[in-house]
């Protein structure tokens, strides 16, 4: 015979809080509570099994179900002294459903159960207040009905509003015994005129109505998408509690609160929470009355008159204290607890551990570990990596007041206040004159990098998570909202509107990367604090992990951010930006428009120089870090400008016929630039280009290993490598150039971003000293899907559920991860030492560096802002590879 | 003791045609003829062993081999009488090289070696001919001292054009003996002018000069890259020969000539080939003099005087005739010979496989097959699969004058006349006028598919062999010239221009899609022959092959063609042509425009029966073969028009503002198409689409089964998948709309023409009843590479030899094969009978049907005019599988 049925209470249970696959998160951690002796009011779960068994056998029950329910309710009613259903002396039970997971969509509560005619009128003469009685009636008849029998809510709410006109009432609390005995009338009435029958009576059809309710939401719509959204198997199934009724509304002595064992906002070791005298649960959410403060401490804080649980119920309190110290103890973490207080005697309703913020989060895993609670390796566990951008950028004060004008995607993270400007050049210039300035543009490109830089914040009307302006902005850490799309922008009025709102160029907004919201006007703001105990969060992380952290950086702010949050190494350096700079795009336009190799080769001298300080800085920043860098890799027409008016502007700069540049733009054009003449394809058609990057990149290093005596190391990335033959033939040149140098401390690797590459690694690792899994291409190509078209299409995906997560945010370990897989183990088998690191947006996100740790990846690389999340993210892998 | 030399002659050999890999495929050819007892000038070969030595030890030859070779000459002069070096009886030999496969680039051939100042008075006094003697000398000491000590033969030519000016003589032969004793003088001085060391006089020095340069021209540059393009490893070597000489040119009883044992033109069973009385093999070649024919019977069908062989040299001609059928008997294949008489005296001096026209192919293997001198499997291996190409489609009378005006890529055979039209309208208009025309674009896009349809061949001047037009033109077997880059077009003047010359809209031209040639004017055609022997091997291939072949089409006239092919059934039915006609484009657009799901279903509602038309049509051509057909695949801005005049145009039919239009067009416009909202995530967003499509396909299946009484087989596939989640809901849609109409007999699947879905084989076949493998776009995707824009770089990629093959045209099986064998093991360990087969370009590429063989595919599928082709490719996988 099967146990259906788990009882709990009475200072023992026969479930635990490690049986939560069995009987739900709240079950298991109701028995667990009852074992421990707390008080917690009586009753038993009927477990997943009996979900999964209705499942399997075309919604229909075990046999037995029934004779352990009866057992269950024989259980309540021993150890209350109260008897289900009974006139005199009514047992009345909540039913609620529990599974392993939260579930929003299904059934949640339904109180007040066993309340009929008869059983009102004993509740009436036990608890010697028949209003109370009567309105707990009338409210499990709503709730009820509602849940369980499918009559809404509004049914009940119309007919009690009615009741109030009559009455000249504009409260509930107004509503008398008699009024409300008048109301369940009508109730029972409507129940009846919209089903056919009759509102149950009797308190065991109740409890079979609620159940079945309980398990047949499993299935509802509602939980079958967000189960898949979230992953979560039909099979888990939902256990269903039932529990006896405790009263916080019968009088001064009876109260009903929530709490927290530490506070969840800041982490301090003292308790948190709210109760309300004489009240249930319902009424601290309903927020009609003001809750008070648990302990003393707090009040005079908040200058409170109302008196502290501590001071009003001080003996309660007290036991309730204990309570917290046992749980807290108990479960070795801060808890959020549910109780009540009925006439004097404390009852806890539930326990689970604490929702905190990302400072609380450190603060307490900090004290915890400091204080031997916990291990460090626990302490870092319990730390969601991704909460720490709360705390490495100025945020938007919470109490300030806020007009939004637009919202858009949080981009990247943050918030600023400035004037809107429309150009990049417009940005840089406003910038240089001392001005805050937010760049506003439908979308942005290489030909804004000047403008991002000089603008505290960006907003764009289109593009996704991952647009140019999304990922160029987490790599400044400028706060950064994408994809603003019901903004219309107007570059010639130098206006934009959004919802019938006109902001104008020079208007003052503040921008929130965070949330994705635009405000009018400057919001108020507060200041990151980088505190001690984020510094001892660090430094256990680095002691934790196995896989290095590096950054993608290349300006020497960049650089300078990513060192002072820890990075320990530079995973990949653009140098594509280095042509942008005003001093050299010249220059490299004439490149591109030359017609023969000599031509190209005079401009690319005059960026030499320039670019081999721009490698000079960066070294020297990194103080003998390695340094990946890879060489150019966006097509060449990006590098042109794309309007008829600017195309005549440069055509003037460079003396040349406007048709011949914008014959030559019209030749660079590609149908599929990310698929066309890019990467190591430009350094095979015009192999100078490379030379020149690797003549400086190696010249710098040699100049600041003799100035400074550390020697910068130098790995030189190819990017888009399909086949081993490009490595091997661009390799060649480098070490040609190398050799007409005369260093020989650098090391060639390559980018793996495309399929063919990651299916070719033993081949191509012949030749190269490492891989960087490019994994933004990576993804594009595995997918087939384009970031810069997606976002078109995406929502429709998401809202049929066949993408759970962006995969251009967190790595598709299925797939991508797959080809990933497949190269590490090909180019390790030719060559053991191959070095491996990712340097994909995806080297900041916790879940795909968890995946790096894995295939085992020697580094994980992000942008400066993301550093400390990898740091941490990784140590959390390592924890995990442990076996922890 | 390693054996280095390998004698041949005198009625034996050392070595047999089976040690190709170690004599060359020339040495051991002789070796073989000299064994079979024919006459073969005696010789000898160093063997790739040699070469092989000499480049692992530092250019050192084998300690052994001298005297290796000293016994090869004591062998030589034994079976001549003659002596190496001697004054008297001088042997002379000649060195020529022999690699495993033919090397161009290598150094060919010396001959007359052993001649010098003393050995040219021998040789004159034996062979009665001082002029002969010196005339040998002076060629032997231009082509030694050009090939061997690298002097220029312009510094030969140039004294003999002096010595010729100087005497007043126009012709070679105009020189006397002693005028070749001049000019020898100052032959030798020019070698010590240049090299400062006067010309080899020891013959055993010239022969060791001889074979340091064939041995040392192996690694040449030309070698290297003719290697690195053909695959051929470095490590397999060359041989060299070293062989008697024998002198065609000793009188009117000595002669030389080459043969076919069977024309090679129409592989007529008879002699076919050319002799010259009193000549050296150079001089048949250099065509100073006519040759003669072989047998009477030509000479009588061309007209000739000059007395054929037959009756010229009757009894060496019947040793000849002889020695045709001994070859031909003991290769069992058509073999191509070069032999010489030396007075009277015939010498074979090579014989092999000879190369021979599709036609011949085809009938010398159904005869040597019929005759049962070979297997109908030999004689399928024999005929080269593309060479059919030749045999399908008219090409141009060989012998006709052309006037070439441009040329491009060999896009699509086949050869046309007709007049210029620069727009698809005017080419629709004009063929439905009655007249030819010649479709003549920058580049075509599917809103040119009418006027393709109606051109007899289409020119671009952009695209490669994958471009639109080049795919389309191959599907429709209609000739396609494309990339032809150096045509400007200019559409305003009605005219394209190359290099200075016009040709204006209404003038005739001549497109030969054979070659990639444009010519001027009508050039005169030949038609092609389907004949009997042609069907012989399709039977035999049909019976031999183990894969299925369909083909790729959609317009009634494709797939009766294909049919008329041998088309087993549609592998790729593309249902995007069916919305670009006429009368249809208008409601798509309609949908396109619309914007909410009702308007949109309006607007599919009026296409639906037009398309459950052009499904009936081609069931009715199929009879019940199973067709395929892909659902909607290309993006959406594909169907609207793109230059403003259009969309204005298009705006007033559909009483819409141009604005709105040009807004519609540009939001649906994508930065990277290929990886954009197309195939499937079409039918996620917009479900009506395929529903729609769906329903036209089982509504048509449902009406052509009741009028036929043949149930027409259809496969519905889904195009772009990635995840298993869009192939779940997309069938599911499919499955309510068989529902509805409530049919059953259909199948759905899914192309595999992402990474990803190669990779999530084993998910997405719980879904799929057969995959496709879409080639193209995976091995875009796979590469990262854009066919519309690799065009650019490619070029720079072949010369650098990284590609060796454009992959578009055959598959890259490291790669894209390695996906494929992936999905195949995957996709079958879930469903052990899924069906497989492949619908990209590469279907129709015998090296990639192979391919496909191996992988283990049940069908492959080709454009109409390929069908032929495939048949017989994969009559040779099959026999290949088998281990022939």
């Amino acid at each position: 015979m099967s146990q259906w049925v788990y009882k709990f209470g009475g200072g023992s249970a026969e479930g635990n809080t490690s049986m939560k696959n069995l009987l739900g998160g709240k079950g298991a951690n109701l028995a667990e509570m009852a074992s421990l002796g707390l008080p917690v009011p009586p009753g038993f779960t009927l477990t997943t099994d009996v979900c999964t068994y209705y499942y399997d056998h075309g919604e229909k029950y075990p046999d037995d179900m029934d004779a352990q329910i009866e057992t269950g309710l024989a259980h309540i009613e021993q150890l209350t002294g109260k008897v289900f259903g009974d006139a005199v002396n009514p047992l009345l039970v909540s039913v609620r459903s529990g599974a392993r997971a939260s579930m929003p969509g299904m059934m949640d509560t339904v109180l007040n159960l066993g309340l009929n005619d008869e059983t009102v009128d004993g509740l009436a003469k036990l608890s010697g207040d028949r209003r109370f009685a009567l309105d707990s009636y009338r409210r499990f008849i709503t709730m009820y009905s509602d849940v369980v029998m499918g009559v809404h809510h509004h049914t009940f709410e119309d007919i009690l509003e009615d009741a109030k006109l009559d009455n000249g009432y504009n409260l509930d609390t107004q509503m008398t015994a008699s009024d409300w005995e008048a109301v369940i009338v009508l109730y029972k009435a409507a129940v009846r005129d919209a089903l056919g029958r009759d509102f149950p009576q009797d308190a065991r059809e109740q409890l079979k109505g609620a159940v079945d309710a309980v398990f047949g939401s499993w299935m509802n719509d509602r939980a079958v998408v967000y189960r898949n959204l979230n992953d979560i198997p039909a099979a888990w199934g939902t256990a269903v509690n039932v529990q006896a009724m405790v009263f916080g509304n019968m009088g001064d002595t009876s109260a009903t609160g929530v709490a927290f064992t530490r506070d969840p906002s800041t982490g301090e070791n003292r308790y948190y929470g709210e109760f309300l005298i004489n009240a249930q649960g319902e009424d601290v959410v309903a927020g009609i009355r003001t809750p008070q403060t648990l302990t003393k401490e707090s009040r005079l804080e908040m200058g409170d008159d109302a008196p502290s649980m501590e001071e009003a119920l001080p003996e309660v309190y007290a036991q309730l204290a204990e309570t917290f110290v046992a749980l807290e103890g108990h479960y070795r973490d801060m808890q959020d607890i549910e109780f009540t207080v009925e006439r004097g005697m404390l009852w806890m309703l539930q326990t689970r551990t604490g929702k905190r913020t990302a400072r609380a989060a450190i603060k307490i895993a900090v004290d915890m570990a400091e204080d031997g609670s916990i291990t460090t390796d626990e302490a870092l566990m319990r730390i969601e990596p991704l909460s720490l951008d709360q705390l490495l950028h100025p945020t938007l004060d919470p109490n300030a007041v806020r007009d939004l004008v637009a919202s858009g995607l949080p981009a990247s993270p943050g918030a600023a206040i400035g004037q809107v400007v429309f150009s990049s050049d417009e940005a840089e210039t406003l910038a240089k004159a001392g001005h805050k300035v937010i760049l506003v543009r439908i979308e942005t490109s290489p030909e804004d990098i000047h403008g991002m830089h000089a603008a505290e914040a960006i907003v764009t009307a289109r593009g996704g998570m991952t647009s140019h302006a999304a990922v160029v902005a987490r790599g400044m850490g400028t706060p950064c909202v994408s994809g603003a799309g019901t903004i219309r922008i107007d570059y010639a009025a130098g206006q934009f509107t959004c919802a019938g709102r006109v902001v104008k160029a020079g208007d003052i907004i503040t921008v929130d990367g965070a949330t994705g919201q635009v405000f009018a006007g400057e919001v108020a703001m507060v200041l990151p604090e980088m505190s001690g105990d984020f510094a001892k969060v660090m430094q256990w992380a680095d002691d934790a992990r196995t896989m290095a952290v590096r950054t993608n950086a290349e300006t020497p702010l960049d650089v300078q951010t990513a060192r002072d949050f820890g990075a320990e190494g530079i995973g990949l350096c653009r140098t594509e930006h280095m042509f942008f700079e005003a001093d050299r795009l010249a220059h490299f336009r004439e490149m591109i428009l030359a017609d023969n190799e000599e031509a190209r080769r005079d401009a690319l001298a005059k960026i030499l120089p320039v670019q081999r300080e721009d490698f000079a800085a960066i070294f020297r920043v990194m103080e003998g870090r390695p340094c990946t860098i890879r060489l150019l890799d966006p097509p060449l027409h990006e590098f042109l400008p794309h309007a008829e008016a600017d195309i005549e502007a440069l055509a003037e700069t460079l003396k040349l016929p406007a048709s011949e540049l914008m014959a030559r733009a019209r030749e660079l054009a590609e149908t599929n630039p990310m698929l066309g003449h890019r990467g190591c394809r430009l350094g095979i058609s015009y192999p100078e280009i490379y030379e020149m990057q690797a003549r400086a990149i190696l010249e710098a290093q040699a100049l600041v290993s003799k100035e400074s005596g550390i020697n910068p190391i130098a790995e030189i990335m190819i990017p888009l490598v399909s086949s081993e033959k490009e490595l091997e033939l661009l390799k060649a040149h480098i070490d040609a150039v190398a050799a007409d140098i005369d260093v020989s401390d650098y090391t060639v690797g390559t980018m793996i971003e495309l399929p063919r590459a990651a299916l070719r690694a033993d081949r191509i690792a012949e030749f190269a000293a490492f891989f960087s899994f490019g994994t933004n291409d990576l993804t594009q190509t595995t997918y087939g899907l384009s970031r810069d078209d997606a976002g078109k299409f995406l929502p429709d995906y998401v809202r049929a559920g066949i993408m759970e997560k962006d995969p251009f945010v967190t790595l598709d370990q299925d797939g991508v991860g797959d080809l990933i897989r497949i190269a590490v183990e090909r180019g390790r088998a030719t060559k053991p030492d191959l070095k491996l690191g990712i340097c994909g947006e995806h080297g900041g996100d916790p879940a795909s560096i968890d995946f790096c740790q894995r295939v085992g990846l020697n580094y994980v690389s992000c942008s400066p802002y993301r550093v400390p999340i990898a740091r941490l993210a990784a140590a959390q892998a390592a924890i995990r590879a442990k076996g922890l």
